[in-house]
């Protein structure tokens, strides 16, 4: 097992070598490009990704333009209504937004999983648990942030963003236009 | 136990009369005047409450103002970082919108059922991942709805608000002004 989904996992329970052994068996590596779509809207998937390298972009299309809803980094499950609810077609997009190994699983392996081994349930419910509460303030700090906020709470916890993506894609994350991410840009520095 | 919450967890699953007897010990039902604060800013707490009757308020204060972030209404878990991560205090309060009658239980007593009962752990996994549906069906709503949008659909799915909560609490969570509100109601009339 990659030692960056073995660390994740240990976050939340301990593994024995039979379950990461299990754990493995229903997973495999891929490498995508820089651009590669994932999912597409209106598409059915019962696809989870887990970030190994790079960087997975989510956004929605309104009228012709891209709204970038979440920047999925290193160390970080994609997780989204396909993988979960898969009766549902997806209302968003996923992209590379940049060359990507990512870890491959689906839902139907995974929920078979936890039926033979109770403690990967276990785990899946705490990670369930920390994946709602980083979403939580998400919203928090959409509700409760102003946009300078955002960016550097956005710049402390995912650096990285920064170098690799177009600041157009930041802004409309933030929520705001690109012109005003370079006016909070030029009063921070 | 309250077939509301009964009806809840068969969503999720199957129970034993002994499964539902050991949810019963650890949760009780009480009651709550229209006003009482749940949950203030900055305390920790590990309740977890479950509305059988009224609406619970969760709002955020911003320089002197609330911002609403939620309305949670009969048949679901009032759910945040309080009692799910209790080393974090939290960051918003829960208000009474009306008269309240609501289940409450703890975190620490719920992970004692889970070990026990380890089909309730994973009817908590379901829950959790159910929860995290909906708040990703949220999100998309700020991303990519606009505040007309977001009103139609709050007024689908939550019509009993309509009648109990005050109009700018309602605004406050789509996020416009009352007056702003007020234009769009007069508009689809």
């Amino acid at each position: 097992m990659d030692h960056k989904l073995l660390n994740h996992f240990l976050r939340f329970g301990s593994l024995s070598d039979e379950e990461i052994a299990a754990i493995d068996s229903t997973m495999s590596r891929k490498s995508f490009l820089k651009g590669t779509l994932l999912l597409k809207a209106g598409q059915h998937s019962n696809e989870a990704f887990f970030v190994l390298e790079g960087i997975v972009r989510q956004f929605y299309l309104i009228d012709g333009s891209e709204k970038t809803s979440e920047f999925f980094t290193e160390g970080q499950w994609v997780l989204s209504n396909n993988n979960l609810a898969h009766d549902m077609p997806s209302g968003h997009y996923l992209e590379c937004s940049s060359d990507c190994l990512l870890l491959v699983g689906n839902s139907a392996k995974g929920e078979d999983l936890y039926s033979r081994y109770p403690n990967l349930g276990a785990i899946s419910r705490k990670l369930m648990e920390a994946v709602f509460l980083e979403q939580q303030s998400k919203l928090e700090a959409f509700v409760a942030g102003s946009p300078q906020k955002r960016y550097l709470s956005l710049l402390r916890q995912k650096p990285v963003l920064f170098q690799q993506v177009p600041l157009y894609h930041i802004a409309s994350y933030i929520g705001i236009t690109p012109e005003s991410l370079s006016r909070i840009r030029k009063r921070i520095r």
